[in-house]
């Protein structure tokens, strides 16, 4: 085992040439092998083991700096820089976190990883700073959607000397890529058009008159040409130097390169082909399946058949429901078609179906117009993405009132870290005019909500974290607009749950063994400050669950709705927005941050005895 | 007055051509009365006045759909669509929004403006609704900076059919441009490369043997570089029709072009130039400063001399004086050079100073890339456009722990309108982790807090409104983090003001003759709680006032603290988030939200008197 003797950058760069390409096996091996058990981000992590370990062969990490463009890729990264035995521990809370992050190494991980589009800007910062250290992003073909990556691109060329743009293109993003910026790099790749050009050129050389202004016409015209005839003159339109395709999956072929390029003057783009799953037969035959797993079998890729419902299937079935039923309603995503649980949808009714790529921001706005014209737009983005778009849902959605339903998929705490917890939403949400935000407690729920929303002919966001009840057919009680469900009625603590939270909600009656009003929140906004003021003033002590920090969630709804009306005695369990919550399995976080059943049972019951 | 004459655009569309430029003129004369008295946007109005003009005559509005990018240039759509009495009242509670809005004009006005960038995302939604109508985005040269337009321009090409994009060039956004793509434009304009393109083929064919595979490789040459030779191949390469560039103050030139276009199927991309201030000499040499005006001499363009200090510029002079004495401080703003008090700092460290344009998202990204390699970047935008960029606040600043401060400008409400309120920020803000957020009282404690901020080495924001209290030298009580500042001590209610609010606090106890203490805030995050408790303990009447909604403001960090721990009684004055914040003076505003210093007298006279 080669991999063994690299314990640093340094033992690697020890190694002769012919020693990479077993090494980069071995490396997709020991992915496999710890993502199958741990789950993580395998296909694009397997593509990219060829360029990282070029990357870190040629170039001197860490004087000279990587910046990884989301991130997920990047595991190689990590076995190379001193981190294998944590990565053992892949996405656990005492193990590695699922991207690269300061906080784990802050020599090797220069900038936070999480969000597509962020690494081009960062690295220009970054490459501001010094003038002897190149920096190096490696974004992906989907990241180069992203507004944020545009606008770094934009202003490359003035202050990016030092700066490299290693473009990772696996013509994937989570699905596969759409919009004209992918198009393009495809015709680029397929080069038919430099290609011709070129023929062309040689032949019109050959048959032409051996005249002197002709030939200094000829060069003329290639000096002018250049710059736009080779492939990439969109980026060069931008300033920056193009250089490619180059072949990601060739070990020797991408460290001759570097090894050229790394003497060159930048800003420079270097457009590399990946092949999603490269190197693991089932990973590449279904790159989306493989993109983020949980588990599976590293001889086979079988995974253990989840029969469990989720919301985001509920949230797929409700939407196709509301679609067969009112032709306006239709569907936009960015790039998470499977994972909002919209893959139906998008085969059911395709002319209603939009993946925007990753763009969140055109996405809302893009909603806004569809509204404007009469369609009822329903856009199914994860919480923390959506965290991108906060102005275009205010500036585009709210101000104007369309009724564009928000579906916020993997809102709460989720394995992946603090990039993704989608913990924030309801902090500005519950602060704009005329939007109602709802959360359900289970599947059935959420199909109830969704139609509800359409009904409401507003601004509407509802949120739901990962995963699901499993609550199978279920009989839920009518919505009433702003109005909680008192699920449970009793006479001990009144139980406040945002959410699936009131399972948590149940169990943390059960240990307790007092017989507790249950409330199912339903409305983050508006808010049931009546509901909450008639429990409060019976005096009895006020509990609330939920998977979001407690400033400006369910907790801030209930203290801004008692204080200086009713003097109430409140606890409050969620996430707390004073601390980075990290990554780690759900169960380690709730733990972590006192929000398990049982510590929640137990804090009410001193709470109780204080009395 | 033929502008008289014109109360529709039916009325428009009847005039002979002949009839349109001195409309245009007189259309022009009046924007520059109204503006020398409203205040308003006056350059870029002007500009577009030919421009707007023309599309009114040939397209079907309202069939056609006019989106604006931004909006502040469309004053003379809505002098030609029926409001030309309202806009005598403009930026008036009771008179013409600034910006188009369906509030205003649901036929007209089909998408909220304000914001940059969001004009091509919501045509594509509008135009995949209506197959019959064209849907005309005008955007701005500086718009198209914005990472959401080129998301936009990215999907273009698969939803555009009935899709114009109209570029309105000025070579402006508020201060002048910067970045790839308007050096690109500029290069298209100056057409240098495709004249002498053109020149070159002629000489060669001129002089070429009559040879038919000559001639046929030509032919062939011709057609494949045709897409990449015209100017605007950038765009041509995103999947639009590039058309131009057109001059935008030609109105017989623009009606000719424009009525060839209107039957050109889409996406269709035209570039038009216009000059910022057009037809008025001093708006023409000094647009930035007639971009947008409080009130001036129609006839001289003179202002009013403001000796009046401001928080702006207290802001300039104190990042000048940090930059003097730390060499690692640099600064950042998004377009927004002189509007932030910048212009001091750009002009002294011309190598510090980042204008990254329209793009607040690459702005924080890069400063966060900036502090990685130890610079220490203040980086100064609008508090309505940071909303743009809450998540890289959160994503590349907060968790990577990068010490970036944040100047936010124009926090609270302004005249311009729901667009550009900044009175959402805390909400979001408050929840972060790790993140200090502080309200100087006046220009004096601004420049101690910057100071402050610097001294913490961690992610910082600061936020103060437009305008300023004036308060010469004056002396500020030391910083301690965290901490409020108990402005005066006294025995009746007890006033927490944040920020300039103190000022109002102070009105406040005049009008009511009490004895009460006034609390400077300075602290949103971490809040003072221990401050807050103290003083409900003491059972006084606790009143909170601020420039912000309530929801999530200073308000909520209040009742978060009191709620449950402590019975207290409570008022709170800021803004109503259950309401959209409408535009109109200042005053105005106030009044019809309860939040002038005699409508609080009166409401806690009220309060105490039922005690």
């Amino acid at each position: 085992m080669i991999l063994e003797k690299i314990t640093s950058v340094e033992d690697l760069r020890k190694l002769p040439p012919e020693e990479l390409p077993p090494l980069a096996e071995e490396l997709r091996q020991h992915i496999l092998n710890v993502v199958s058990r741990q789950g993580g981000h395998l296909a694009s992590s397997l593509g990219a083991a060829d360029l990282i370990l070029a990357l870190h062969y040629v170039f001197d990490t860490p004087q000279d700096k990587l910046i990884f463009d989301v991130g997920h890729q990047a595991y190689v990264h990590k076995l190379l820089t001193g981190r294998k035995e944590r990565f053992e521990k892949l996405r656990e809370m005492d193990g590695c976190a699922g991207f690269p992050t300061p906080a784990e190494d802050p020599q090797f991980d220069p900038a936070v990883c999480g969000h597509a589009g962020t690494a081009i800007s960062t690295a220009l910062g970054l490459a501001q700073t010094d003038r002897n250290c190149k920096v190096i992003a490696v974004t992906g073909d989907g990241s180069l959607n992203c507004g944020i990556s545009l606008e770094g691109l934009n202003n490359a060329k003035s202050c990016g000397k030092n700066l490299i743009v290693i473009l990772n293109d696996n013509k994937m993003s989570i699905s596969r890529n759409v919009g004209s910026i992918p198009r393009y790099l495809n015709a680029v790749i397929s080069g038919g058009f430099y290609n011709r050009l070129k023929v062309t050129a040689k032949r019109a050389i050959r048959i032409l008159p051996k005249h002197e202004l002709i030939h200094r016409l000829i060069r003329r015209w290639e000096d002018l040409l250049k710059g736009l005839l080779l492939p990439g003159s969109f980026f060069e339109q931008l300033g920056l130097r193009y250089i490619g395709p180059l072949d990601g999956n060739d070990l020797p072929g991408l460290i001759k390169s570097f090894s050229k390029i790394k003497h060159l003057e930048g800003p420079l783009f270097i457009h590399v082909i990946t092949q999603k799953g490269h190197g693991c037969d089932f990973a590449v035959k279904d790159p989306v399946k493989f993109h983020g797993v949980s588990g599976f079998d590293p001889l086979t890729g079988e995974t253990p058949s989840s029969a469990k419902d989720s919301f985001s299937a509920a949230f797929g079935r409700a939407a196709v429901a509301l679609a067969e039923q009112h032709k306006e309603v239709c569907a936009i995503t960015a790039a998470m078609t499977s994972g909002t649980g919209l893959t139906a949808f998008a085969r059911s009714f395709p002319d209603r179906f939009y993946d925007v790529g990753i763009a969140e921001e055109h996405a809302v706005a893009f909603a806004a117009g569809l509204a404007a014209g009469g369609r009822r737009p329903v856009c199914a983005v994860y919480a923390t993405f959506m965290q991108r778009a906060l102005d275009c849902i205010y500036h585009d959605v709210v101000l104007a009132k369309r009724p564009v339903i928000f579906a916020l998929d993997r809102a709460g705490a989720v394995e992946d870290g603090p990039t993704h917890h989608g913990i924030y939403d309801l902090s500005f949400l519950r602060a704009m005019p005329g939007l109602t935000v709802m959360e359900p407690r289970n599947e059935c729920e959420l199909e109830m909500m969704l139609a509800e929303a359409y009904g409401l002919n507003a601004p509407v966001v509802i949120r739901y974290p990962r995963g699901g009840t499993s609550c199978g057919r279920c009989a839920i009680a009518p919505l009433e607009h702003g109005k909680a469900e008192i699920f449970k009625s009793g006479t001990g603590p009144v139980l406040w749950a945002a959410g699936a939270e009131v399972e948590t909600a149940l169990k943390v009656e059960k240990l307790l063994g007092m017989n507790c009003t249950i409330i199912n929140t339903r409305y983050l906004a508006p808010f049931d400050r009546q509901t909450a003021l008639r429990f409060a003033r019976e005096g009895r002590l006020i509990v609330t669950i939920e998977d979001h920090v407690c400033t400006g969630g369910l907790a801030s709804a209930v203290d801004e709705t008692l204080c200086g009306v009713v003097s109430a005695r409140v606890l409050h369990f969620g996430w707390n927005s004073a601390e980075i919550l990290p990554h780690g399995k759900i169960g380690q976080l709730r733990e972590h941050n006192g929000m398990t059943a049982e510590q929640i049972a137990r804090k009410i019951q001193d709470a109780e005895e204080k009395r």
